[in-house]
Protein backbone atom coordinates (compact mmCIF):
# COMPACT_ATOMS: atom_id res chain seq x y z
CA UNK A 1 0.00 0.00 0.00
CA UNK A 2 3.06 2.15 0.99
CA UNK A 3 4.02 1.51 -2.78
CA UNK A 4 0.75 2.25 -4.28
CA UNK A 5 0.34 5.55 -2.05
CA UNK A 6 4.18 6.57 -3.31
CA UNK A 7 3.27 5.95 -6.83
CA UNK A 8 -0.09 8.02 -6.63
CA UNK A 9 2.01 11.25 -4.91
CA UNK A 10 4.49 11.71 -7.37
CA UNK A 11 2.51 11.94 -10.17
CA UNK A 12 2.00 13.39 -13.20
CA UNK A 13 6.25 13.82 -12.69
CA UNK A 14 8.57 10.42 -14.18
CA UNK A 15 7.45 7.35 -12.78
CA UNK A 16 8.89 6.08 -10.13
CA UNK A 17 11.17 2.73 -10.45
CA UNK A 18 9.89 -0.50 -8.74
CA UNK A 19 12.33 -1.51 -6.10
CA UNK A 20 13.15 -4.56 -8.48
CA UNK A 21 13.90 -2.16 -11.38
CA UNK A 22 16.17 0.24 -8.66
CA UNK A 23 18.11 -2.85 -7.91
CA UNK A 24 18.51 -4.27 -11.31
CA UNK A 25 20.32 -1.17 -12.10
CA UNK A 26 22.51 -1.25 -9.47
CA UNK A 27 23.24 -5.05 -10.48
CA UNK A 28 23.86 -3.76 -13.94
CA UNK A 29 26.46 -1.56 -13.06
CA UNK A 30 28.00 -4.24 -10.54
CA UNK A 31 28.08 -6.84 -13.49
CA UNK A 32 29.76 -4.36 -16.05
CA UNK A 33 32.15 -2.79 -13.90
CA UNK A 34 32.34 -4.11 -10.32
CA UNK A 35 31.61 -3.01 -7.11
CA UNK A 36 33.71 0.18 -7.03
CA UNK A 37 31.16 1.70 -9.55
CA UNK A 38 28.18 1.44 -7.12
CA UNK A 39 28.16 4.30 -5.66
CA UNK A 40 24.77 6.40 -5.14
CA UNK A 41 25.97 9.74 -7.19
CA UNK A 42 26.82 6.86 -10.29
CA UNK A 43 23.61 5.26 -9.97
CA UNK A 44 21.62 8.08 -10.20
CA UNK A 45 23.74 9.22 -13.67
CA UNK A 46 22.18 5.86 -14.41
CA UNK A 47 19.02 5.83 -13.85
CA UNK A 48 18.62 10.08 -14.71
CA UNK A 49 17.74 11.39 -11.27
CA UNK A 50 19.22 13.32 -8.15
CA UNK A 51 20.83 11.16 -5.92
CA UNK A 52 18.96 12.32 -3.13
CA UNK A 53 15.67 10.56 -5.01
CA UNK A 54 17.42 7.53 -4.41
CA UNK A 55 16.85 7.78 -0.57
CA UNK A 56 13.02 6.60 -1.27
CA UNK A 57 14.21 3.05 -2.13
CA UNK A 58 17.42 3.00 0.14
CA UNK A 59 18.39 4.69 3.66
CA UNK A 60 22.19 4.16 3.22
CA UNK A 61 24.72 2.76 1.30
CA UNK A 62 24.84 0.15 3.19
CA UNK A 63 21.40 -1.01 2.84
CA UNK A 64 22.49 -0.59 -1.03
CA UNK A 65 24.90 -3.27 -0.45
CA UNK A 66 22.43 -5.46 1.33
CA UNK A 67 19.84 -5.47 -0.89
CA UNK A 68 22.88 -5.94 -3.90
CA UNK A 69 24.44 -8.56 -2.20
CA UNK A 70 20.42 -10.30 -2.01
CA UNK A 71 20.45 -10.21 -5.78
CA UNK A 72 23.38 -11.53 -6.34
CA UNK A 73 22.69 -14.52 -4.13
CA UNK A 74 19.52 -15.53 -5.70
CA UNK A 75 22.34 -17.15 -8.24
CA UNK A 76 23.24 -19.84 -5.69
CA UNK A 77 21.89 -23.26 -6.39
CA UNK A 78 20.16 -24.20 -3.36
CA UNK A 79 18.67 -27.68 -4.87
CA UNK A 80 21.82 -29.19 -6.29
CA UNK A 81 20.59 -32.62 -8.17
CA UNK A 82 22.25 -36.15 -7.84
CA UNK A 83 22.39 -36.07 -4.06
CA UNK A 84 20.35 -36.81 -0.92
CA UNK A 85 23.20 -36.76 1.44
CA UNK A 86 22.51 -33.43 3.43
CA UNK A 87 26.33 -32.69 4.16
CA UNK A 88 27.21 -33.42 0.40
CA UNK A 89 24.10 -31.29 -0.12
CA UNK A 90 25.86 -28.38 2.14
CA UNK A 91 29.06 -28.66 0.37
CA UNK A 92 27.82 -27.98 -2.68
CA UNK A 93 25.37 -24.67 -1.58
CA UNK A 94 28.74 -23.72 0.26
CA UNK A 95 30.71 -24.00 -3.14
CA UNK A 96 28.32 -22.37 -5.26
CA UNK A 97 27.84 -19.43 -3.17
CA UNK A 98 31.68 -19.30 -2.92
CA UNK A 99 31.32 -19.42 -6.70
CA UNK A 100 28.64 -16.61 -7.05
CA UNK A 101 30.76 -14.18 -4.73
CA UNK A 102 33.98 -14.38 -6.96
CA UNK A 103 31.67 -13.40 -10.33
CA UNK A 104 32.47 -10.44 -9.63
CA UNK A 105 35.09 -7.45 -8.14
CA UNK A 106 34.41 -6.48 -5.35
CA UNK A 107 31.04 -8.59 -4.20
CA UNK A 108 32.66 -10.97 -1.69
CA UNK A 109 34.41 -7.64 0.16
CA UNK A 110 30.62 -6.47 0.51
CA UNK A 111 29.58 -9.70 1.66
CA UNK A 112 31.94 -9.97 4.53
CA UNK A 113 30.59 -6.29 5.53
CA UNK A 114 26.24 -6.51 5.47
CA UNK A 115 24.17 -9.09 6.79
CA UNK A 116 22.13 -9.40 4.12
CA UNK A 117 17.99 -9.72 4.97
CA UNK A 118 16.06 -10.24 1.31
CA UNK A 119 14.35 -13.10 0.18
CA UNK A 120 17.26 -15.01 -1.01
CA UNK A 121 19.43 -14.33 1.80
CA UNK A 122 16.60 -16.13 3.69
CA UNK A 123 16.39 -18.94 0.99
CA UNK A 124 19.69 -20.02 1.38
CA UNK A 125 19.86 -19.41 5.07
CA UNK A 126 16.85 -22.05 5.24
CA UNK A 127 18.58 -24.15 2.97
CA UNK A 128 21.91 -24.13 4.97
CA UNK A 129 19.78 -24.85 8.36
CA UNK A 130 17.69 -27.53 6.80
CA UNK A 131 20.71 -29.27 5.99
CA UNK A 132 22.43 -28.36 9.08
CA UNK A 133 19.54 -30.28 10.96
CA UNK A 134 19.23 -33.05 8.40
CA UNK A 135 22.65 -33.66 9.69
CA UNK A 136 21.42 -34.38 13.18
CA UNK A 137 22.50 -31.61 14.80
CA UNK A 138 20.98 -29.81 17.64
CA UNK A 139 19.02 -26.77 17.14
CA UNK A 140 21.62 -24.90 18.75
CA UNK A 141 24.52 -26.49 16.82
CA UNK A 142 22.79 -25.86 13.57
CA UNK A 143 21.73 -22.32 14.25
CA UNK A 144 25.61 -21.12 15.42
CA UNK A 145 27.35 -23.47 12.85
CA UNK A 146 25.67 -22.02 10.09
CA UNK A 147 26.93 -18.69 11.42
CA UNK A 148 30.27 -19.75 11.57
CA UNK A 149 29.77 -21.83 8.39
CA UNK A 150 28.73 -18.48 6.50
CA UNK A 151 31.40 -16.50 7.89
CA UNK A 152 34.64 -18.96 7.16
CA UNK A 153 33.09 -19.63 3.18
CA UNK A 154 32.63 -15.22 3.01
CA UNK A 155 35.83 -14.91 4.03
CA UNK A 156 37.42 -17.32 2.02
CA UNK A 157 35.85 -15.52 -1.24
CA UNK A 158 36.89 -11.98 0.37
CA UNK A 159 40.22 -13.03 0.64
CA UNK A 160 40.23 -14.44 -2.74
CA UNK A 161 38.78 -11.04 -4.10
CA UNK A 162 41.29 -8.74 -2.68
CA UNK A 163 44.12 -10.69 -3.74
CA UNK A 164 42.98 -10.79 -7.46
CA UNK A 165 43.75 -7.06 -7.41
CA UNK A 166 47.26 -6.85 -5.31
CA UNK A 167 50.24 -7.15 -6.61
CA UNK A 168 51.55 -10.51 -5.76
CA UNK A 169 50.70 -10.70 -2.28
CA UNK A 170 51.69 -14.33 -1.58
CA UNK A 171 55.26 -13.82 -2.99
CA UNK A 172 56.10 -11.15 -0.34
CA UNK A 173 55.03 -13.28 2.30
CA UNK A 174 56.47 -16.47 1.10
CA UNK A 175 59.91 -14.84 0.47
CA UNK A 176 59.43 -13.34 4.32
CA UNK A 177 59.12 -16.75 5.78
CA UNK A 178 61.71 -18.87 3.22
CA UNK A 179 64.38 -16.20 4.67
CA UNK A 180 63.03 -16.46 8.25
CA UNK A 181 66.42 -17.81 10.54
CA UNK A 182 65.94 -21.75 11.00
CA UNK A 183 67.06 -21.14 14.65
CA UNK A 184 64.51 -18.34 15.69
CA UNK A 185 61.29 -19.70 13.85
CA UNK A 186 61.97 -23.69 13.59
CA UNK A 187 58.08 -24.62 13.14
CA UNK A 188 58.09 -21.97 10.07
CA UNK A 189 61.33 -23.29 8.86
CA UNK A 190 60.14 -26.92 8.81
CA UNK A 191 56.61 -26.32 7.66
CA UNK A 192 57.57 -23.78 4.82
CA UNK A 193 56.38 -26.23 2.17
CA UNK A 194 53.35 -27.34 3.29
CA UNK A 195 52.82 -23.58 4.45
CA UNK A 196 52.24 -22.73 1.34
CA UNK A 197 51.23 -25.76 -0.51
CA UNK A 198 47.87 -26.68 -2.27
CA UNK A 199 45.28 -25.49 -4.62
CA UNK A 200 42.05 -23.08 -3.54
CA UNK A 201 40.50 -25.97 -5.04
CA UNK A 202 42.16 -28.39 -2.24
CA UNK A 203 42.24 -26.01 0.58
CA UNK A 204 38.81 -24.92 -0.05
CA UNK A 205 37.50 -28.51 0.03
CA UNK A 206 39.32 -29.10 3.46
CA UNK A 207 38.47 -26.07 4.79
CA UNK A 208 34.91 -27.29 4.71
CA UNK A 209 35.60 -30.33 6.01
CA UNK A 210 37.18 -28.74 8.80
CA UNK A 211 34.33 -26.71 9.91
CA UNK A 212 31.93 -29.34 9.14
CA UNK A 213 33.26 -31.75 11.37
CA UNK A 214 33.90 -28.92 13.72
CA UNK A 215 30.52 -28.03 14.03
CA UNK A 216 29.58 -31.88 14.35
CA UNK A 217 32.04 -32.31 17.12
CA UNK A 218 32.90 -29.62 19.00
CA UNK A 219 31.41 -29.21 22.27
CA UNK A 220 27.59 -28.54 22.70
CA UNK A 221 27.04 -24.44 22.10
CA UNK A 222 26.01 -22.56 25.72
CA UNK A 223 25.23 -19.00 26.06
CA UNK B 1 75.07 -1.50 3.71
CA UNK B 2 72.73 0.13 1.94
CA UNK B 3 70.77 1.98 4.94
CA UNK B 4 74.59 3.40 5.96
CA UNK B 5 74.81 4.75 1.75
CA UNK B 6 71.63 5.65 1.90
CA UNK B 7 72.85 7.88 5.15
CA UNK B 8 75.60 9.05 3.76
CA UNK B 9 74.31 9.87 0.03
CA UNK B 10 71.42 12.21 1.94
CA UNK B 11 73.60 14.32 4.01
CA UNK B 12 73.54 17.29 4.95
CA UNK B 13 70.09 17.41 4.04
CA UNK B 14 67.50 15.92 7.18
CA UNK B 15 68.53 13.10 8.47
CA UNK B 16 66.34 9.96 7.02
CA UNK B 17 64.61 8.22 9.46
CA UNK B 18 65.21 4.26 10.34
CA UNK B 19 62.24 1.94 9.16
CA UNK B 20 61.77 1.61 12.84
CA UNK B 21 60.96 5.53 13.41
CA UNK B 22 59.07 5.30 9.60
CA UNK B 23 56.84 2.52 11.23
CA UNK B 24 56.56 4.13 14.88
CA UNK B 25 54.65 7.87 13.19
CA UNK B 26 52.09 5.79 10.97
CA UNK B 27 51.43 3.43 14.22
CA UNK B 28 51.15 6.81 16.41
CA UNK B 29 48.41 8.15 13.98
CA UNK B 30 46.84 4.34 13.89
CA UNK B 31 46.61 5.25 17.85
CA UNK B 32 45.37 8.72 17.78
CA UNK B 33 42.67 8.60 14.87
CA UNK B 34 42.13 5.03 13.44
CA UNK B 35 43.31 3.39 10.06
CA UNK B 36 41.72 5.79 8.30
CA UNK B 37 43.55 8.31 8.89
CA UNK B 38 47.00 6.38 8.11
CA UNK B 39 47.17 7.87 4.47
CA UNK B 40 50.84 8.38 2.82
CA UNK B 41 49.46 12.11 2.36
CA UNK B 42 49.01 12.26 6.01
CA UNK B 43 52.01 10.48 7.18
CA UNK B 44 54.38 12.47 4.97
CA UNK B 45 52.71 15.66 6.64
CA UNK B 46 53.36 13.91 10.24
CA UNK B 47 57.08 13.16 9.05
CA UNK B 48 57.17 17.01 7.76
CA UNK B 49 58.48 15.58 3.96
CA UNK B 50 57.16 14.90 0.85
CA UNK B 51 54.99 11.62 0.19
CA UNK B 52 57.03 10.48 -2.72
CA UNK B 53 60.06 10.38 -0.13
CA UNK B 54 58.16 7.78 1.71
CA UNK B 55 58.74 5.57 -1.44
CA UNK B 56 62.29 5.25 0.21
CA UNK B 57 60.68 2.90 3.25
CA UNK B 58 57.59 1.16 1.67
CA UNK B 59 56.61 0.38 -2.60
CA UNK B 60 53.12 1.04 -1.99
CA UNK B 61 49.96 1.13 0.71
CA UNK B 62 49.95 -2.37 0.68
CA UNK B 63 53.39 -2.30 2.11
CA UNK B 64 52.70 0.30 4.87
CA UNK B 65 49.61 -1.99 6.08
CA UNK B 66 51.96 -4.87 6.55
CA UNK B 67 54.35 -2.82 8.44
CA UNK B 68 51.51 -1.48 10.57
CA UNK B 69 49.88 -4.78 10.86
CA UNK B 70 53.33 -6.55 12.06
CA UNK B 71 53.91 -3.48 14.49
CA UNK B 72 50.56 -4.11 15.98
CA UNK B 73 51.33 -7.53 16.58
CA UNK B 74 54.01 -7.11 18.66
CA UNK B 75 51.40 -6.71 21.56
CA UNK B 76 50.08 -10.11 20.84
CA UNK B 77 50.95 -12.19 24.09
CA UNK B 78 52.74 -15.17 22.42
CA UNK B 79 53.75 -16.47 26.27
CA UNK B 80 50.37 -16.54 28.32
CA UNK B 81 51.38 -18.20 31.98
CA UNK B 82 49.43 -20.72 33.97
CA UNK B 83 49.14 -23.23 31.12
CA UNK B 84 51.41 -25.91 29.33
CA UNK B 85 48.68 -27.76 27.41
CA UNK B 86 49.31 -26.84 23.68
CA UNK B 87 45.33 -26.40 22.90
CA UNK B 88 44.48 -23.89 25.95
CA UNK B 89 47.94 -22.16 25.21
CA UNK B 90 46.53 -22.03 21.90
CA UNK B 91 43.22 -20.36 22.63
CA UNK B 92 45.09 -17.78 25.00
CA UNK B 93 47.17 -16.91 21.56
CA UNK B 94 44.28 -16.76 19.33
CA UNK B 95 42.12 -14.66 22.20
CA UNK B 96 45.09 -12.28 22.71
CA UNK B 97 45.43 -11.90 18.90
CA UNK B 98 41.60 -10.97 18.42
CA UNK B 99 42.03 -8.28 21.27
CA UNK B 100 44.93 -6.98 19.63
CA UNK B 101 43.57 -6.57 15.94
CA UNK B 102 40.32 -4.61 18.09
CA UNK B 103 42.30 -2.44 19.80
CA UNK B 104 41.92 0.46 16.77
CA UNK B 105 39.39 0.95 14.75
CA UNK B 106 39.71 -0.26 11.03
CA UNK B 107 42.47 -2.65 11.95
CA UNK B 108 41.41 -6.30 12.09
CA UNK B 109 39.73 -5.00 8.33
CA UNK B 110 43.34 -3.91 7.15
CA UNK B 111 44.25 -7.57 8.84
CA UNK B 112 41.97 -9.48 6.53
CA UNK B 113 43.17 -7.93 3.71
CA UNK B 114 47.19 -8.19 4.23
CA UNK B 115 49.57 -11.16 4.07
CA UNK B 116 51.65 -9.45 7.02
CA UNK B 117 55.65 -10.84 7.00
CA UNK B 118 57.95 -9.22 9.31
CA UNK B 119 59.13 -10.42 12.72
CA UNK B 120 56.20 -9.94 14.58
CA UNK B 121 54.12 -12.03 12.45
CA UNK B 122 56.57 -14.58 12.06
CA UNK B 123 56.87 -14.87 16.16
CA UNK B 124 52.71 -15.43 15.52
CA UNK B 125 52.84 -17.73 13.37
CA UNK B 126 56.02 -20.17 14.87
CA UNK B 127 54.06 -19.82 18.53
CA UNK B 128 50.25 -20.95 16.67
CA UNK B 129 52.59 -23.84 14.73
CA UNK B 130 54.36 -25.02 17.82
CA UNK B 131 51.10 -25.28 19.11
CA UNK B 132 49.27 -27.22 16.57
CA UNK B 133 52.59 -29.56 16.39
CA UNK B 134 52.60 -29.75 20.16
CA UNK B 135 48.53 -31.32 19.82
CA UNK B 136 50.51 -33.86 18.06
CA UNK B 137 49.07 -32.65 14.46
CA UNK B 138 50.89 -33.76 11.30
CA UNK B 139 52.75 -31.56 9.26
CA UNK B 140 49.91 -30.83 7.06
CA UNK B 141 47.48 -30.80 8.78
CA UNK B 142 49.24 -28.42 11.30
CA UNK B 143 49.92 -26.31 8.18
CA UNK B 144 46.55 -25.93 6.71
CA UNK B 145 45.30 -25.66 9.98
CA UNK B 146 47.35 -22.90 10.81
CA UNK B 147 46.10 -21.12 7.64
CA UNK B 148 42.75 -21.47 8.65
CA UNK B 149 42.97 -20.57 11.96
CA UNK B 150 44.03 -17.44 11.58
CA UNK B 151 41.81 -16.39 8.31
CA UNK B 152 38.38 -17.58 11.02
CA UNK B 153 40.09 -15.30 13.92
CA UNK B 154 40.68 -12.28 11.45
CA UNK B 155 37.46 -12.78 10.15
CA UNK B 156 35.92 -12.62 13.24
CA UNK B 157 37.70 -9.60 14.09
CA UNK B 158 37.11 -8.07 10.79
CA UNK B 159 33.37 -8.26 11.54
CA UNK B 160 33.13 -6.92 14.51
CA UNK B 161 35.62 -3.82 13.47
CA UNK B 162 32.93 -3.19 10.41
CA UNK B 163 29.76 -3.24 12.97
CA UNK B 164 31.18 -0.76 15.10
CA UNK B 165 30.32 1.44 12.43
CA UNK B 166 27.79 0.81 11.20
CA UNK B 167 24.14 1.69 12.10
CA UNK B 168 22.10 -1.21 13.99
CA UNK B 169 23.45 -3.89 11.28
CA UNK B 170 22.46 -6.84 13.02
CA UNK B 171 18.83 -5.20 14.04
CA UNK B 172 18.13 -5.23 10.53
CA UNK B 173 18.61 -8.10 9.76
CA UNK B 174 17.19 -9.19 12.64
CA UNK B 175 13.93 -7.50 11.91
CA UNK B 176 13.99 -9.59 8.31
CA UNK B 177 14.62 -13.08 9.97
CA UNK B 178 11.61 -12.51 12.79
CA UNK B 179 9.01 -11.52 9.58
CA UNK B 180 10.45 -14.50 7.89
CA UNK B 181 6.89 -16.04 6.68
CA UNK B 182 6.69 -19.80 8.71
CA UNK B 183 5.34 -21.40 5.68
CA UNK B 184 8.14 -20.87 3.54
CA UNK B 185 11.15 -20.67 5.99
CA UNK B 186 10.09 -22.94 8.40
CA UNK B 187 13.70 -23.66 9.86
CA UNK B 188 14.06 -19.43 10.14
CA UNK B 189 11.22 -19.32 12.21
CA UNK B 190 11.65 -22.15 14.18
CA UNK B 191 15.51 -21.41 15.05
CA UNK B 192 14.86 -17.62 15.18
CA UNK B 193 15.96 -17.49 18.70
CA UNK B 194 18.54 -19.64 18.32
CA UNK B 195 20.30 -17.69 15.53
CA UNK B 196 20.64 -14.55 16.77
CA UNK B 197 21.65 -16.22 20.95
CA UNK B 198 24.80 -15.77 23.22
CA UNK B 199 26.87 -13.08 23.73
CA UNK B 200 30.20 -12.25 21.43
CA UNK B 201 32.60 -14.09 24.27
CA UNK B 202 30.38 -16.98 24.00
CA UNK B 203 30.53 -17.33 20.03
CA UNK B 204 33.81 -17.00 20.04
CA UNK B 205 34.86 -19.53 22.41
CA UNK B 206 32.63 -21.65 20.60
CA UNK B 207 34.06 -20.39 17.25
CA UNK B 208 37.44 -21.54 18.59
CA UNK B 209 36.55 -25.35 19.92
CA UNK B 210 34.95 -25.86 16.51
CA UNK B 211 37.73 -24.92 14.16
CA UNK B 212 40.51 -26.25 16.43
CA UNK B 213 38.34 -29.35 16.70
CA UNK B 214 37.59 -30.14 13.02
CA UNK B 215 41.80 -29.44 12.27
CA UNK B 216 41.94 -32.11 14.36
CA UNK B 217 39.64 -34.47 13.55
CA UNK B 218 38.95 -33.75 9.71
CA UNK B 219 40.31 -36.09 7.18
CA UNK B 220 43.86 -35.36 6.34
CA UNK B 221 44.32 -32.73 3.75
CA UNK B 222 45.75 -33.79 0.33
CA UNK B 223 47.51 -31.19 -2.54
Amino acid sequence: MAERARRLRSRPAKEPLSLEAFTAAAFGLLEREGMEAVTLRRLAGELQTGPASLYAYVHDVQELHALLLDRALSAVDLHPASTDRPRDRLERICSSYLEVLLRHDGLARLAAGVLPFGENALALTEAVLECLRGMGLSRMRAAWGFDLLMLHVTAIAAEHDRRREQNDPIGRAHRGYVEAEAERFPQVHALNEELFSGTGTARFSWALDVVLTGISEAREPNN
